[in-house]
């Protein structure tokens, strides 16, 4: 229960602080009930800082939400959405009005029920999967780092971000800090909403840490204050805007619901509406009287102002951009155009391969693309979980390392998958980068809700994926990707190459820096493969899928296959043929490129003759392109530990079963 | 580089103990020189402390490598398997043989590359995939905790677990950390193998924080102490086992690959063997003079009487259970056999369906089912990643909270998904128990590898995965699964299950308790579905699909669905029956289950004429019943926010849409 002196107290600090964050409440009661769905308490609880952070700290114009050295704000608690929307309404947002707030929730409105990447402006990254938020942020610090060594005067903004207990239990929260603390990212700052509400009731049923002592171990600048103390929140971002060397947490006391008198400081505040009751009580608590929807006039007046805090010194950004001399490359970074020279670059690798075939695994054949694809985009910035190693991710352009001292190239993500994807799309989303990461295909589970952020908001972010089999041999089962790329395929506008050898793999990776709404993932091979290809300068890849050889006139079989399996599908190929069958090998890459081809051409691909597949995976999926799953040459469970060579024999995925599978199937 | 009065120094404080570690440094050089492939360095600077504690201090009998009440002890860092390969061997289990670390990384053999549960007896739980063997072990502790409150008496017995670095950078391993923390676990101690060296090179590349302190945060016992000095180890390990209210980590600084004059200490000792050279050079520095893969006679004896040490205890232990009037029901619950009384609350719960059947969300009908079946079976014990009032996994006879001051049935794992999807596999690997645990069907996601170390494993854990589909409304995108069901029942031995009505929930239900080798994992709705089923005592869900309802007599189409759609199904039958056509409606709630079924079961099902498929989520896999995606009525890209109803409606998962679609194949 929220007594109404407790209230009075905390507005009485800084009344006017006050009367601009029970807007926001007002809104978020109001928006919550209208919808009939969502989470009133956090929005309450956090609009006190959110209105000092807006009002005295922020960098922002909300006349130009594209501002490219705008401060960040982040969200990461992402169900407290209605204080967002809030915020971007009330500060003049030309896209947020106040339909779109009536509208929370609903069927083509601007406002989510969770805040997502492109719908509204001022919605820096989508948020609502947990800890997520935080750790895209520390992509976008590290994103304004890099940024500012390379045009200096031009880039120099903080990164702010909101957050409640649910970021700090998540695992990805952890990975995040120990990010940023060990790279010292002076510029971003976190609010810690601490109300010690969880959906299941008290925080303290499953989280009693000290979360601050936790920060200050992981090399963290740690402010304690009173979420509700306008003053005391005032001090404490002037203190964090004042530390460069590392991270700053400020964490705030709040009450969640702030406001509300019965549910203020329970479980029942956070997920459902107020109500009309109790809505009209809280609102009576905090002194509230206009309408549902209405903002007195000079509130919003002052909320106006606020939106054009930085106006000015936006006019004066640009004024030093006009005279940088960098304006043109500036803008290219910024809008992800690809730079002069990069297409050259890509054929010569090409005309390199073909002057030189590489029998190489593709892991290397990705860094041998890498090699003058990196030169050629000072955007990518590369990085491993810790794998640096066997993804074979570092070339000599980017062989600069990411240190707390200067920013670099190349990141050391640490043995943090999900950390390191939810980064790079911070540094995608940022502008400026185009980021690729390692690590194990296997270990893409561990990174998985990020690649599918990356999918869902389309970022230009490229998964470096090795060891893409059994094919990696000894390390067993654990690391050993079968279901992988099924359920990689399975996700909406995720581009997964599988490249059949060192020219689709540079193919792919063309692709990738081509389509930066598409987030790429490249699985690769540690084991070697001929290369297959041989001359012509259109990108085969492109298609998803093509003939690759050809045996006879005729066709009796068709074999497709990917990545590694290629090579031994040619094999079965050339066994077929000598005994008179007329066979085409179909090397299928990517699957959503041949989907996106015209019919005829799939259709001329796929042929009419009875198709075999091959692929040391699981056959889940490949009906979409053969009749049934034992037309399929994978793995039907699990892999184990043995040299590589021995777990394809044992497991029956050879040139001869494949053949054997196809004599079958021509004999009907 | 390791100067030799170094090594003197360390194995003067206690040369037996030195010696009898040089047994375990000199098999794990000799196994990976013989794979040429694996991880020397780890096993080698652990050695001394693995030596300490299984010389003194972890309670075990390598004759009866099943005692229920033995310390369980996980290699978290999976990537060390030869030490623990070293030490089953030197104390004695029978499979462990010579040869089979002879074989290390061979087909075939026991000792995979990374240790995996059910191959070699004293392998606790499958580890490699960093972070999940300490979270593993968390469950572990909690089931002891549990079931010592059960059976006391019986039950005594404590965790250890040995760890390095990339456990402590994965974020589960925080979660982990956190809930041990809280629930104050302690007989959990933590060995930190602090070495300084990750696979990228020394940790500063990218881990600079004091993880002692983050640990004391989280509420630990923390202990400094050097790991090769074999009586300061002695003192931790003492020091831990007084602690009872709090876990302990005992943080050892360690040299990577000790005794490897020209590696140790840097990260060339990590993943690659040290060959014949070095390793020579290693053991010379040790003092070995043994021939490889040889143990002299006096420690391969002392090693022996280790294995021993815990055999009188043992024997102990057989005759308290023995005495204790609680044998049977305590050997019951270690095998995991079902309870009397188990059946006839399955058939009360369904004939309770029968006589007042519910419309109810699915989610619903799993609290309505475990209602009984939890009172019937004390084996289950439950829990939610901070979603219980969603999940509604919280019923009477699990409603007590564990708590750091007493077990209960029901574990609030706060907002960490994977790290209690391996604590719920520590509960499964420790006996005794049948965990199940809650969160939204697409936060599938982030725990998404330890589902996959439960299928691997065989593991009887049951996930309660809820608000399935975009039918889960306003919380938008972020929040609605669309690729997950294709992507989990891509993985080998899993069950998914996604139930059509109240029936088919309990069956599911019932199904996954009986089968304790395959995790079972129910997608659940948020909105409600009428039962479709009103009789019949057969549990068809067992079946996989089965024919649910048929209109006419012969068969003109064929609606396949699941889950919600399935009623969807019912209802465009109905109007294409109307017009004269004969539909049969498959309700298809497991494929895995579907496809063991005899074939002409199958066929029968599925019938002849053209088939339509209807699933609010991706079509990615059902060309495997249907002939091409086309066929299928789902999802073509990720949902939105909004009601809904209003959802499938522009999404066009509609009754109106099936009808269409199956007209369309009819007439051909």
């Amino acid at each position: 229960m929220l007594d109404q002196p407790q209230v009075a107290a905390k507005a009485a600090i800084d009344p006017e602080n006050f009367a601009l964050a029970n807007c926001l409440r007002a809104l978020a009661i109001d928006a919550v009930n209208a919808a009939n769905s969502g989470h009133p308490g956090a929005p309450m609880g956090m609009a006190d800082a959110a209105t000092v952070l807006f009002r005295k700290h922020l960098k922002f114009d909300a006349s130009a939400p594209d501002w490219p050295d705008r401060d960040r704000f982040v969200l990461s608690n992402g169900h407290a959405s209605m204080l967002l929307y809030g915020l971007l309404h009330l500060t003049g947002y030309a896209d947020m009005t106040i339909e779109q707030i009536r509208n929370f929730r609903q069927w083509g409105a601007i406002t989510a029920g969770h805040p997502e990447w492109g719908h509204a402006k001022g919605v820096e990254t989508t948020t609502g999967p947990l800890g997520q938020g935080l750790a895209t942020a520390v992509g976008m610090a590290l994103a304004e780092r890099a940024l500012a060594a390379e045009f200096p005067g031009l880039v120099d903004h903080r990164t702010w971000v909101m957050l409640g207990d649910g970021c700090l239990q998540e695992g990805i929260g952890q990975e995040a800090i120990s990010l940023a603390g060990h790279l010292g990212l002076g510029k971003l700052n976190l609010l810690y909403d601490n109300n010690d509400i969880t959906i299941d009731g008290p925080t303290s049923v499953s989280f009693s840490e000290d979360v601050p002592a936790r920060l200050a171990a992981c090399g963290w600048h740690v402010i304690r204050c009173d979420g509700h103390d306008a003053e005391a929140l005032d001090r404490a971002m002037t203190e964090a805007k004042a530390e460069t060397g590392r991270p700053t947490l400020i964490a705030m006391k709040t009450l969640i619901g702030f406001g509300s008198p019965n549910r203020a400081g329970t479980a029942k505040a956070h997920g459902a509406p107020l109500g009309e009751e109790e809505g009209a009580l809280a609102k009576a608590a905090l002194g509230w009287e206009a309408a549902p929807f209405e903002i007195p006039a000079e509130l919003a007046g002052t909320w106006q102002a606020i939106g054009a805090r930085g106006a000015e010194a936006r006019a004066e950004w640009e004024d030093a951009l006009a005279a940088s001399g960098q304006a043109e490359a500036f803008r290219h970074r910024i809008e992800g155009t690809l730079p002069e020279g990069y297409e050259a670059a890509v054929a010569e690798a090409r005309k390199a391969l073909f002057d030189a075939p590489q029998t190489v695994a593709t892991r290397k054949a990705s860094q041998i693309a890498l090699e003058r694809l990196a030169a050629a985009v000072p955007a990518m910035i590369g990085g491993s979980a810790d794998l640096t190693g066997s993804n074979l991710t570092r070339v000599a352009a980017v062989d600069s390392a990411f240190t707390a001292e200067a920013p670099g190239r190349y990141i050391g993500y640490g043995v943090r998958e999900f950390g390191m994807a939810a980064a790079m799309n911070g540094l995608a989303l940022h502008g400026g980068f185009r980021p690729y990461g390692g690590t194990f295909l296997v270990f893409s589970d561990y990174a998985r809700n990020a690649i599918r952020l990356s999918a869902l908001m389309g970022l230009g972010v490229t998964y470096v994926m090795t060891h893409d089999s059994i094919g990696l041999g000894e390390d067993g089962p654990t690391h050993q990707p079968v279901e992988h790329l099924a359920s990689l395929r399975a996700i909406p506008n995720l581009d997964v190459f599988r490249p059949a050898d060192a020219v689709e793999t540079l193919e792919a990776w063309d692709i990738a820096l081509h389509r930066p709404a598409t987030p790429a993932l490249l699985a690769l091979s540690r084991q070697g493969v001929p290369q297959l290809r041989e001359a012509g300068a259109e990108n085969l890849t492109a298609r998803g899928a093509y003939v690759i050889r050809s045996f006879g006139a005729r066709r009796d079989v068709t074999l497709l296959a990917t990545g590694t399996e290629v090579a031994l599908a040619v094999e079965a190929a050339e066994a077929l043929h000598a005994e008179g069958h007329g066979v085409a090998v179909v090397s299928m890459p990517c699957w959503t490129l041949f989907d996106a081809q015209p019919e005829a051409y799939q259709a001329e691909v796929l042929g009419d003759a009875p198709r075999i597949a091959v692929e040391a995976a699981s056959a889940f999926g490949w009906t979409r392109y053969v009749a049934r799953e034992a037309d399929v040459v994978g793995m039907p469970g699990f892999g184990a530990s043995a040299p590589a060579e021995r777990l394809y024999a044992e497991f029956g995925i050879t040139a001869e079963a494949v053949a054997a599978r196809a004599r079958a199937r021509i004999a009907g």
